[in-house]
């Protein structure tokens, strides 16, 4: 974490360096992995890839990459895209029985004649790496998480890295994607904030994210939050990944959160690039070696 | 729905009545066995109770008398108090192949060698007609509801019918159990209301409240909620059920909201009793007639 000044010399926001948080998960997952190995224990993440894209294989050899580098074993399985949903529930439940598997994932998208959520149920809860059956996801209601989705996960991380307590603080999450928003919302009530989910029909957004003591934002709009949708000295996490184009012509991944605006009036910003993403990449880490933990105890 | 006077002649809050509406939903229900019995097909209700207790077999009498009004065969199975976690699993999965088996609950609170979660995720979410096991919760978040817990769906019900819009409606609950608040919340951002949950760690309580649109109080604390907590012209949906006792001596049964108070100052009220109560209660019959239909159209 650094602080940065700027040209008017106003108190500047700190920012939430996720791109070295991810570092000490990796540090703290590749640990774990030894620990289980001195104990004669392998952590294998499966991987199930159906229809082979370039795009869905290059990001697998970045999970693979990832993976090996903190000492986890990573298969990927391509099935064929016609593979039909009594085909992938087998190879699925197969992975489920197998003990020599710690870890499941399921690349999106799916060819289209597949669910994706009915597929993602199949998965074992103590194998759903990416916490994405929707069993834990109710896990999550229920207050005994087992597994959480990353994005979520990296989220209450990095709020956590500020050291801002979470108790009783107001915090507002914009965007209610099942993937973001949702999950967020929960694990803040799980830490006790008073929580508002907002989204495309909130009436005065603005209204509700001046109120927050934490806010995030999960939209996928550039531009979507100025310095007056922030409370002075908030902590303000961006999770939009946004590619836009410069008046120049070249491109440029930014988030939700005017940066240069919102940093001149919060107290804490994750930026993107550079704080949700890499936190993120590194939890489907940390819930792997999770997974394989809960896995070797209950079968070992 | 009635409209009331008070003493002071000010305008006051219409009772919304979860009795009539509850009588509604058995009429529909009653229809729909009917239909379903048209074609040949029973609707089959079984109830797990694992360890008698008179007031367990009270409340499992109850139940099939209301079963029975509407044609709904109810099946009360019980169980030895010492029923392990392993046989108790065995009787679900056999009760979940059991294509005559339309709709499965288990009576709570289990002996307290066995966690309620952990057997109601054995359930098959189709035929989990509290809508309790946890994968029912996270198709709730998914957006894409299966079945939903009773308590929660007879909230929607009873705001729905003030005619009152959800969609961008300020919704703020009060309570955020795992049987109630947290259920509540999910689905009244599934009906695009903007929601917060508020709870025991939430700061300035009063704030909230007096910015809800519609305002349901789950706690189970009698006078929690006063008219300095509600905005003028609010929908109040009351969801605490409180045994106190008056001073002299007799007992009444109330909710977490002062009736007398807010019915001055509120635009629609659902009471304790007459409201949420009764209609929870059919709402477990509605949800059985959709297990049922769920059922037949998976292996009918």
């Amino acid at each position: 974490m650094t602080s940065i000044g700027n040209e008017n010399d106003q108190p500047a926001a700190r920012i939430i360096d996720g791109t070295a948080h991810a570092a000490t998960l990796r540090q703290e997952v590749a640990d774990r992995v030894e620990q289980l190995k001195a104990k004669g224990r392998a952590v294998h993440l499966t991987a199930l890839l159906v229809g082979y894209t370039p795009a869905g294989d290059m990001y697998a050899q970045r999970q693979r990459e990832a993976c090996e580098k903190v000492g986890i074993h990573y298969e990927l399985r391509t099935l064929p895209a016609a593979t039909d949903a009594k085909g992938l529930s087998a190879v699925i439940a197969s992975l489920n029985r197998d003990p020599s598997v710690s870890g499941i994932m399921l690349h999106l998208p799916l060819p289209s004649h597949l669910d994706a959520t009915a597929m993602q149920y199949q998965i074992d809860p103590v194998k759903d790496v990416e916490g994405v059956n929707p069993a834990n996801i109710g896990y999550v209601v229920y207050g005994h998480t087992l597994i959480a989705p990353c994005t979520a996960l990296a989220v209450i991380d990095l709020i956590k890295l500020t050291g801002v307590p979470l108790r009783g603080a107001e915090a507002v999450v914009v965007g209610a994607s099942e993937i973001a928003g949702k999950p967020i919302s929960l694990l803040l009530t799980e830490q006790m904030a008073t929580v508002t989910l907002c989204h495309i029909a909130t009436r005065d957004l603005p209204a509700h994210t001046r109120r927050a003591d934490v806010l995030v934002v999960a939209v996928g709009k550039p531009g979507l939050i100025g310095a007056d949708h922030v409370r002075e000295g908030a902590v303000v996490i961006d999770v939009g990944i946004n590619r836009i184009t410069l008046p120049d012509g070249t491109k440029k991944t930014v988030g939700d959160v005017d940066l240069d605006a919102v940093m001149k009036k919060a107290g804490w910003v994750s930026p993107v690039p550079g704080g949700v993403g890499p936190v993120t990449v590194a939890m489907l880490l940390k819930n792997t070696i999770r997974a394989a933990e809960l896995t070797h105890a209950s079968v070992g």
